[in-house]
């Protein structure tokens, strides 16, 4: 999408054709600075630290990492190792070890010569399939948009509710749950979006109000207290939020607090859309809540905000008196039964076993009638 | 209740008699300090500068501030000048107007000789009252609390979440809705308590944490997201919260979150008990989603937090983009369908206007068949 105008992906080559340049995330909003990885081992560190997230992200930056390490030694144990090193930075993280195994697979039988080019061809391939995928999702999520547009009688913005950070800066270009707001605001569709700021982490207020309002979406950051509030109200079209992993039933693992809003709006007749590409599905679980273990991180990210001062210095502020414990659940698990429908690159469907069966009939697991 | 072992109330003299000594609540819970007020003015910037915040505490120290007043010059014109003073730190306070009527009703009749000390003692009694009536919200809200122990087999603590700070912070003493909570400590029964941070002023994570473990009761601060994770998971027992307004059909207007807390308490089959004392209920009002203008305060609430810095000094940081809007709504609306009880001085009773009525029976304004 457009940094005020300039096209801009999350992650590209430099341009010198080999370095690979990404933003530092962790600078957003209150700096914007790209980053020069040379090493799979700088590749490495930005995704430990988060300069780069979002599962696809990842997934292309490690693919990137590796290219970078052909480049610099093609021997078998040179690949063994930047693959290590790179599943390792974030265990949890599917993606990013499907775009590990994806590009060893393909390296290992090449003779070293040739591996360098194969890398860079392969990660480039992996990140068009991304922009690809969500290209497809916005455009099926556009039609939804347009829907409410007009049948509000195109009289006033669409109002859209989001939580967390499924934009672009998640992926590497339009985003999962972003990517129908930017091609409805680029078809001309007056749309307003409430950006939950999405604690612990406020990616929220820190990615996607910096990401809407660089490409120059309407927006208004909010509480994550507050969805309740404007849906009681009237003053939410829709909700559209991504996802982590949805079931084979259309369970949805996303962001903790995502299942508080779906409550809200079932409660206020407002429709709950989940963006997710295809491969996010994981067809061998069912129930989320028994299924999926929610990881806990870092207490401090609860005890502790990050932000800029006044002065222009990033700090970090303790909120919680210092001798009180903490918890930090990561994500949370909304039931198919609270989810409008899912909105993936094949298509929109109810969140059923039926609904995604109908998009990806090769998972009948048995013999079709 | 207690600071480290010391029993404390919010508000009270200090040793010489006739100043007034409050917390400065703006300040927990990164440092503890009292302040000394020996004007109106004094009080009337601790209520402004939100020093004391709360309702009922707010309508304390405005009660003592035409004390100080009165000590100072006894004259109607101060009386009058100290009143309306008070009366606009806060312009949308009930308990607060409530307080200033009350003690200008009593001292204007009186000799100017004979005012200082009557508003001493009518403002002595304005704190006791508030305290007679949190303890009896306190009892009988513990019997719920039992209850709970008992029904786990009191092989375990009662777990409730609670949102904003309803505790002895926000009164003179035992807090409206931690008042249940600190008899059921104090009684021997386990109790852990969920403590929502409750953004955008955290008073959850900087006035509840601390008063709660100030006194040793067990606790855990969480961010508004986690509150139906956890309930999903049964690591609730029941959820406990303040209200600020609620209607005579039971509807409760209180910190916005409150009602997507409700909302998962359902979901979950988790009781949700709003503890309130009896004159908060606006007898005029059925409906609170129709009938009570929801305040919208200032957004740099929403875009920095306040806290401390690793070096030990108090800060903001901004977390939003500089150019990206906020709004902030305070409150919301928590309809009575969602509420499984009030719990007030008089007693427990269903969110309904016969449950009301049932306590209040003087306020039936047909006569009683």
């Amino acid at each position: 999408m457009k940094i005020d105008g300039v096209p801009t992906r999350s992650i590209a080559l430099a341009a010198d054709g080999w370095a690979v340049e990404v933003i530092d995330q962790t600078l957003l909003p209150h700096a914007f600075a790209k980053r020069r990885l040379e090493t799979a081992e700088a590749a490495a560190e930005a995704i430990r630290v988060m300069r780069v997230r979002g599962a696809p992200l990842i997934g292309a930056t490690a693919a990137y990492g590796l290219a970078l390490a052909m480049r610099t030694d093609p021997s078998d144990a040179a690949l063994e190792h930047a693959a290590q090193m790179l599943v390792a930075t974030r265990p949890t993280a599917i993606n990013l070890r499907w775009a590990v195994d994806d590009m060893t697979a393909r390296l290992r039988p090449l003779p070293p010569g040739e591996r360098a080019a194969a890398a860079y061809r392969r990660a480039a391939e992996i990140c068009d399939e991304d922009v690809a995928i969500n290209t497809a999702i916005g455009s099926h999520g556009l039609d939804l948009i347009r829907a409410a547009w007009q049948a509000a009688g195109r009289a006033r913005p669409v109002n859209v509710l989001t939580h967390c950070n499924a934009g672009w800066l998640a992926t590497v270009d339009w985003g999962t749950a972003l990517a129908p707001i930017y091609m409805a605001h680029d078809a001309g569709i007056p749309v307003h979006v409430w950006v939950d700021e999405t604690r612990p982490r406020n990616q929220g207020a820190a990615l996607t109000a910096w990401e809407l309002g660089r490409h120059g979406v309407a927006h208004t950051v909010v509480v994550d207290n507050a969805g309740g509030h404007l849906m009681q109200h009237g003053l939410v079209d829709l909700c559209l939020v991504g996802t982590d992993r949805t079931t084979s039933r259309g369970d949805v693992c996303n962001k903790v607090g995502t299942y508080l809003k779906a409550l809200a709006a079932r409660d206020n007749d407002v429709p709950f859309y989940v963006a997710l590409p295809g491969p996010t599905i994981d067809w061998t679980l069912e129930d989320a809540l028994s299924g999926i273990p929610i990881e806990e991180r870092d207490g401090r990210e609860v005890s502790h905000v990050i932000g800029c001062t006044d002065d222009g210095r990033m700090a970090a502020v303790r909120i919680t008196p210092p001798d009180s414990p903490v918890a930090n659940h990561a994500f949370d698990v909304t039931p198919a039964r609270l989810v409008t429908a899912l909105i993936t690159e094949r298509g929109v469907c109810p969140a059923t076993r039926e609904g995604l069966l109908s998009l990806y009939p090769e998972r009948h697991n048995r013999p079709l009638a």
